[in-house]
């Protein structure tokens, strides 16, 4: 057996331990709520984590709250000492796993100045929404029907394999599905890679989602449909005046 | 107290009995699977149908199955002799309440042709969706994000009380929300009279629809959150390849 065909054999099954029980350096583009969390719970799990920023000095010495009334980041890095903070394309470059979760509007910025030698062939956790708050709440989409996000990210970076994921609740939710009905709820994602959405479903597994409750919909063009609920969701937060709640699909 | 205030006062309390517990002479735009399911329902429960349609004897005469593969008209008006088939504007005259179940497409025509006498001051139930097929499965909307074919019938309307429901799910779940899960899922509705909701809601109560399970999102704008759920329900319906689920909010 030649060391090619052993490392294919050998891959997938190392990948497998890796993803299953072992640690990962990821890295996180962005510094708000929804970065926090899963930074947080990521370092929580024994992984090393980077969140990457346009600014990285600026981005440390903030000692505002943020647009979403999120703590001062310098704050939040008090308390989570262990997550370094870099330019998109040093966090790109540090993760063997990649998250997006700036903003909608940051999203095709943030990954075009990570650069491409940085997130080829690597898994994207897209988390972002393509929301418009320009007239206001509740937000419109900036795209939407007929294309999203997820496509836009996939298509201007083919050699990346995004996985839409837990771009459909709250950001507590995300990293801790037992905060509401004993964490039996739904969580829909999509992507064009089997394998990768695999992983992201064992990573998820050790966020405490059970396996049942993740709902794969197909390739990324499904992104248009969990992309749009947000439309339903702003409106369902209005009513309810909380985040914390989900939907479960019952048949 | 004159005749004018006792009937002010009255007035309520027999429409609330009416719509309890009456019976109602009721209008429904459409022949397709979700106007056949309404109206069956309906006779079920007592009250008296007419399906608005625009060529009734061409309606009548239907042999073959409909575009979304349901039985011939024919077949099924003879198995529900009572249902009474009219023009939409008719069947607008005949109803005491309304109900659109005609496609995206078909609403406002239908509603144009109904003609403004017969529709005004009258409750409508809003089903349709503004789903554009014309690119194949999954379909787009014609209409959405920032403006819904809700808004655009009440806009068109503006005295018709014009309350979004049922356009979330299946038709069998509808008239039979015991299907799936007890009967415990969330069907969310919305519209800018209250009272026309409340009586919406009682006879929701008749089908089946728990009180607690009928989320009010507000008004009509919210046809933007419950019409774009649509491109996420359809995606499902491609991964379950049946559309006998529905969605239950926990908190």
């Amino acid at each position: 057996m030649s060391i090619v065909r052993l490392c294919e054999f050998l891959y997938p099954l190392i990948s497998h331990i890796v993803y299953l029980g072992g640690t990962m350096n990821i890295g996180i583009f962005g510094t708000g709520g929804v970065a926090r969390a899963i930074a947080a719970k990521l370092i929580s799990l024994g992984h090393s984590v980077q969140l990457g920023t346009r600014n990285v000095a600026e981005t440390k010495n903030r000692s505002q709250k943020d647009a979403m009334g999120n703590p001062p980041f310098n704050e939040w890095l008090e308390k989570n000492p262990s997550v370094t903070v870099g330019t998109f394309a040093e966090s790109a470059a540090f993760g063997e796993l990649l998250v997006n979760a700036t903003s909608g509007g940051g999203s095709l910025p943030a990954l075009e100045a990570a650069g491409e030698n940085n997130l080829s062939g690597k898994v994207l956790i897209d988390i972002s929404n393509p929301l418009d708050f320009s007239k206001g709440f509740p937000p419109s989409l900036s795209v939407s029907n007929t294309d999203s996000l997820g496509e836009q990210i996939q298509r201007a970076h083919p050699a990346l394999k995004v996985v839409k994921a837990f771009n459909t609740l709250s950001n507590p939710l995300m990293v801790d599905p037992h905060l509401v009905n004993g964490g039996d709820h739904t969580l829909p994602i999509c992507g064009n890679d089997a394998d990768a959405k695999q992983k992201v479903t064992a990573l998820l597994n050790t966020f405490g989602w059970k396996s049942e409750n993740i709902l794969d919909l197909g390739d990324i063009t499904n992104a248009r449909g969990t992309e749009a609920f947000l439309l339903l969701w702003v409106r369902m937060y209005g009513a309810f005046k909380t985040p914390m709640f989900q939907f479960k699909i019952v048949k």
